[in-house]
C-alpha cells in the first residue's frame, strides 16, 4: 500500500528535468550554489532549473532575472562558498541528496516545497520505508515521553521508521526507542550542529544506526525561524504524524497543519483538558485528527488512509538505459544521477500562454502579511497559471513576497 | 430549540391513552400496583394500559394473561403492598410522576422504555429544562472531579440542568457544583435510600433546591443490577451525556450506549491513554463521541445536534377544557391528571391484524442470551407488529425473555 504512494508521480511543479540532475561534482556544486543563492527557495529552484535546463545556466541567468524583478545588486552564491560547504559536508561524513534522484526521500519529493538538496548522514534508504513522524513538546511530561517511547517501540517492529527532530522531550524519547528499528532525525540547523548539546551521543548513534538529514547549510546554528521549515520535512518524509503533547500555539500544531497541507495523516494523543500540554492535541482531535492510544491505532489510521489513496497512473514511457555518471571525485560523495520513473502529466491549466497582462490585477494587492496558499493566489489572480507563477517568481526575486512552508505566500 | 424537542409527540408504543391516566388516588394506587406487579416492565405496562383501557382493568386481566403465557400461580402486586408504598412515599415528601401526565419529565417520556411511574422529591419542573447528564467513575481522579465541577459550573449559568447519579466521585462533584443553578439526582435504589451514606447532606440539599427521582419502590436498597436501569433514566432525562472518566468496561460506557440508543448526544472528556480511568472516554471519542474540554464544547454539540432535530409536527387538534381531577386525598399527593398535547399518529404497521400464526416462526429461536433490540426481533420475525408484540409480551409474562434498558430483549 505504501509502495503505491511512493510510486506516485510528483506534481509538475516539483519535476526536475533529467538533464538538470547533477552528473558530476561540478554540476553538484552548481546545484548547491543555486540552492544557496539568496531568495531561491524550493519553488524558485525548481522553476529556474525547468526554465534554464540546468543549474549552471540558471546561475548564469540569475542576475538578469533578479534585475528584471528590481533587485539590481543581486549576485548568486559564490562558488567558493558552496565549495567550502561541500567539503565541510563530506568531511563531516555527510552526503548530498538531490531532489529528483533515486536516493532522495521519495515522500518528501511529493510535498509542494521539497528541499532541492538535503544533507544526510547515515542510511538514506531508511527514508524509503514507511515512516511515522512523532512530534511534541520539548517540555513534555513524563507521561508524554512514555507515550512517545511506547509508540516508537510498537511501530518499529512493525516495519515503521520513526522520524523526529532530535529536540528534548518527545523527540529524544522517540529516537531512543527506535534506534534499533530505524530512526530519522531531521535537524533545523546544520547536519553537524547538534542541538541541544546533551543529545550529542544520541546524534552520533543515529548517524551510525539511523539517518540524520538537514536542508540547512553545514555549520548553521539553528534559529527559531528554522523550526517550522524543518517540521515540514519531518511531516514530508512521513505517511502521517502523531502529535504527542503540544500546547495550543506550539510548533507541533504548525507541523500538523503542514502535514494536512501535504496530504499526510494527522493524529494526536489525547490528554486531560486540564493539562495545558494537551491543549493542542485535543484541539486537533476536535478538528478530526485520528485519536491515538497505541501503535495499533496509528497503523490502523495509516492503513485505512492508504486504502483511500488512488495512485496517480504514470504513463508507460519506456526509457533508455541511463548514462552512468562519472564516480564522484570526493571520497564521501555518493551522489548518483537518476530520475523519477513517472513523468508528470502536463496540467491542462498550464496550456494556453495567452497574454493576460491587460487583465492582470496587482498580484501584490491580493497578498497581505498573513500567508495564503500559492494555489489560492493563482486562482484569485484570474491569470493563466504560468503567467501568475512568473509574476510570483518575480516578486519573490525582488524580495517583496516571502515563501512559507506548505506552499504559503505573504508580503515580505 | 430544546422546546421543539420537548414538544415532540411520544412514539406510539409509549402513548398512554388519556382515559388510562389516574384521576383519583384509587386510580393512582392501581397504576402503582400494575407497575409493581412481577414481570410488568415499562413496555408491558404501556401495552396493558392500551389493551385494557386503564390500570384497574389491566390488573383484573393480568392473572389470565399470565396463565395464557404459562405462568399459572401469577398474582399481581397486592393492594396493601402498593398502598404502603404510596403512604411511605408521601411521608418521605415524595410525589409520584405518572408517564403521560404534564409533570412527567418530557424527554424521559420519549425513550423506548420510560418508567411508568417515577418518585420525585423537589421541583419536577427542573426536568422540563434542557438537561445534561454528567457521568463518570466513582473512583474519579481529582482531575476528573475538577472537570465535572468545571462543566457543571459552566453549563449551569447558561440554563442547563445537570443530571447525575449521586454516586461518589464525578457525580458528587457535578451535583455540588450545580446546586444553585439546578441539579437532578437519579437514584438507583428507593428515593429515600441515600447511597453512599456520606452523601446524605447533599441528598437533603438536592431535595430542597433541586430534584431527586427514582423508579424503584420506596425503601429499596440499591443493588448492582439497578444501576444500568438507573443510568437509562439519567440519559433519558438529558439532551446529551458527558462521560468524564470511565474505564473500558465501566457503567459509564453502558450509559453512553443507552444514550446513543435513545438518540441523545454522547460526549466524552479525553485523557491520557496511560491513565486507565480515561480508557472508556478515549474509546468513545475514537468511536465518534464529541470531545469535551469545556462547557462551551458541550453547548456547541447540543446546539448543532438540536439543529438536526426535525420536530414531529403535531396535528392541530383543538381539545376541550380538561375535567379537573378531584384533589388528591393525601396531603402530599400532588398528582394532577393530564395528557400529552400531541396525540401520536397511528403507525401504518399497526393496522391489519391479519392472523399470521401459520407463518409464525419460533420467536424464542431468534433470541439468545445476548440482548437484541425489540425492533430487530419484530422485523426478523416477519410477523405483523401487533402479533409479534403480543408474542413477545406472552414470553415476557412467562418469564422466558428478559427486557433490558434501551428496548433490548434476551432469553431469560
Amino acid at each position: 500500500m505504501h509502495k503505491e504512494l511512493m510510486n506516485q508521480s510528483t506534481p509538475h511543479s516539483q519535476k526536475i528535468p533529467q538533464s538538470a540532475l547533477p552528473q558530476s561534482e561540478g554540476e553538484l556544486l552548481a546545484w548547491l550554489r543555486l540552492a544557496r543563492s539568496r531568495r531561491v527557495g524550493p519553488s524558485t529552484f525548481i522553476r529556474l532549473l525547468r526554465e534554464h535546463g540546468n543549474a549552471e545556466a540558471a546561475l548564469a541567468a540569475l542576475p538578469q532575472v533578479a534585475a528584471a524583478a528590481g533587485a539590481n545588486s543581486y549576485a548568486p552564491c559564490h562558488p567558493e562558498h558552496a565549495n567550502a560547504e561541500l567539503e565541510a559536508g563530506f568531511k563531516a561524513g555527510a552526503e548530498l541528496l538531490c531532489l529528483g534522484t533515486p536516493e532522495y526521500p521519495p515522500h518528501l519529493a511529493l510535498i509542494p516545497d521539497p528541499p532541492p538538496i538535503l544533507w544526510a548522514i547515515g542510511d538514506p534508504s531508511l527514508a524509503h520505508r514507511p515512516t511515522v513522524g512523532l512530534v511534541g513538546a520539548r517540555n513534555a511530561s513524563s507521561l508524554g515521553q512514555r507515550m512517545a517511547r511506547i509508540l516508537a517501540e510498537e511501530l518499529g517492529p512493525e516495519g515503521y521508521i520513526i522520524a523526529s527532530g532530535l529536540a528534548r522531550g518527545v523527540d529524544t524519547a522517540a529516537h531512543e526507542a527506535s534506534l534499533e528499528t530505524g530512526t530519522i532525525a531531521v535537524l533545523a540547523g546544520g547536519i553537524d550542529v547538534v542541538y541541544p548539546r546533551e543529545n550529542k551521543a544520541l546524534w552520533q548513534q543515529i548517524c551510525q544506526q539511523g539517518l540524520v538529514v538537514s536542508e540547512a547549510p553545514i555549520g548553521t546554528a539553528p534559529q527559531a525561524r528554522h523550526f517550522p521549515k524543518r517540521n515540514r520535512i519531518i511531516s514530508g518524509m512521513s505517511l502521517g504524524i502523531v502529535v504527542i503533547e503540544g500546547a495550543a500555539k506550539s510548533g507541533s500544531l504548525i507541523t500538523a497543519r503542514n502535514a494536512l497541507d501535504q496530504g499526510r495523516e494527522v493524529m494526536a494523543v489525547p490528554g486531560s483538558p486540564l493539562d495545558p500540554r494537551a491543549t493542542g492535541c485535543n484541539m486537533l482531535l476536535r478538528d478530526g485528527a485520528g485519536l491515538v492510544r497505541s501503535g495499533a491505532d496509528v497503523m490502523e489510521y495509516l492503513q485505512s488512509a492508504a486504502q483511500g489513496v488512488l495512485p496517480i497512473e504514470a504513463p508507460e514511457i519506456p526509457h533508455p538505459p541511463l548514462p552512468q555518471a562519472p564516480p564522484p571525485q570526493h571520497p564521501r560523495g555518493k551522489q548518483s544521477p537518476g530520475l523519477f520513473s513517472c513523468p508528470a502529466p502536463t496540467p491542462a491549466s498550464e496550456g494556453g500562454g495567452r497574454p493576460a497582462t491587460t487583465l492582470a490585477p496587482n498580484l501584490k494587492a491580493l497578498l497581505s502579511t498573513a500567508p495564503i496558499p500559492e494555489d489560492t493566489l493563482i486562482r484569485e489572480s484570474g491569470l493563466p497559471t504560468p503567467k501568475a507563477m512568473e509574476m510570483i517568481f518575480d516578486l519573490e526575486m525582488a524580495g517583496e513576497i516571502t515563501r512559507h512552508p506548505g506552499g504559503m505566500l505573504s508580503l515580505a
